[in-house]
């Protein structure tokens, strides 16, 4: 492929990407794109044939980001910085993604495809969640009651906080701006799932990581 | 009001209610339902201007329906079962209005006045989940450190799990019926925000009426 042609796909991306950011995945067709970008029809359908694979081709992009900012490897020891750094990293890739999250459901069921890449994402990221709170556990850092069943409570708490707490500000600032405080505040709020059963000294540590993005 | 028209009003908008939990706020018109209740657009005309109008009575309903549920005064006495009993049934109002929560971005982004009304009750609800969380702190039957901010972070955690948990179900189902059983687990996912604060005994209780739902 030649470098323009490249460069077109990777500009149809981005700018798809922050239209739907900004009204919503439902809003935005591929007539809509092409007078934005200021290219022809003919031009996006050369890197896409519709509106769905555009979707398709995003989503891969926040798969990937995902599983970097989740780290490939489960880290050898959960430092308070690493472990502040695993929540900071991953909500950036929900704010980055926001449409997908805010549409969902009406995104997934137009298309099979995406529902079910969709599903075992999110099967990967429950396991991921899981694994993360059991290291903890097992470092020392938490303790938790009936602890099988309750790695995996935890995960899907943390999961639906993460996976909403984006539409949650836009659904709540109406419009305004989202700030790096409303985002720290998300990073507050999904590390809260972990509180009650946390070792006093290393939550007040993975705190103050989680306080200096602000 | 006579009684026939009435019972249109009730009809339109408990089939409207139906449909759009089944296949999403946005796919469903006033042109589909007239012909699903078999009546004319002057009929439906003769009840609401639009369907931005219906979307707002089935929110009345649904606030109302909420309130109820979240109760019109704090308990003297927050027992086990009314304790369990506050979960299941604003959980249940959920599940019958789960059109709006899995919409929900879309549908304020199409209506000031709705998107004003739903924060007003998202504010209010927020307020009781933190009163409800001090209330049993004070009756001992939990421990927050740094409570204020706490009992806040808990009221947001609960709530975005709360209005999730259904959107989350339809996700992850694709399609399949949601069950009873999906919904306890979602009483116990709400409720394990709480988890690592609360009073051993007192949890085993609340969990032991959370199951009898089953």
């Amino acid at each position: 492929m030649s470098k323009v042609k490249t460069n077109n796909r990777t500009r149809i991306l981005a700018s798809c990407r922050a239209l739907m950011n900004k009204e919503g995945a439902q809003a935005i067709g591929t007539t809509r794109l092409c007078e934005v970008l200021e290219i022809s029809p003919g031009n996006l359908y050369y890197h896409f044939k519709n509106k769905e694979e555009i979707v398709r081709a995003l989503f891969a992009e926040l798969e990937t980001d995902l599983r970097v900012a989740f780290g490939e490897e489960p880290p050898s020891s959960l430092t308070p910085k690493v472990f502040a750094d695993f929540y900071i990293k991953t909500l950036d890739v929900a704010h980055e993604n926001r449409f997908f999250f805010s549409g969902l459901l009406h995104l997934i069921r137009q298309d099979d495809v995406l529902a079910t890449d969709y599903l075992s994402l999110q099967d990967w990221a429950l396991d991921a969640l899981a694994a993360v709170a059991e290291q903890a556990a097992k470092e020392g850092h938490l303790k938790i009651p009936n602890s099988k069943k309750r790695y995996r409570s935890i995960a899907i708490n943390t999961w639906l906080i993460w996976s909403n707490w984006v539409r949650y500000l836009e659904i709540s600032k109406q419009g305004d701006a989202i700030s790096r405080a409303d985002m720290v505040l998300g990073i507050e709020q999904i590390f809260d799932v972990l509180s009650g059963y946390l070792e006093p000294g290393y939550e007040s540590a993975v705190r103050r990581h989680l306080k200096v993005v602000r």
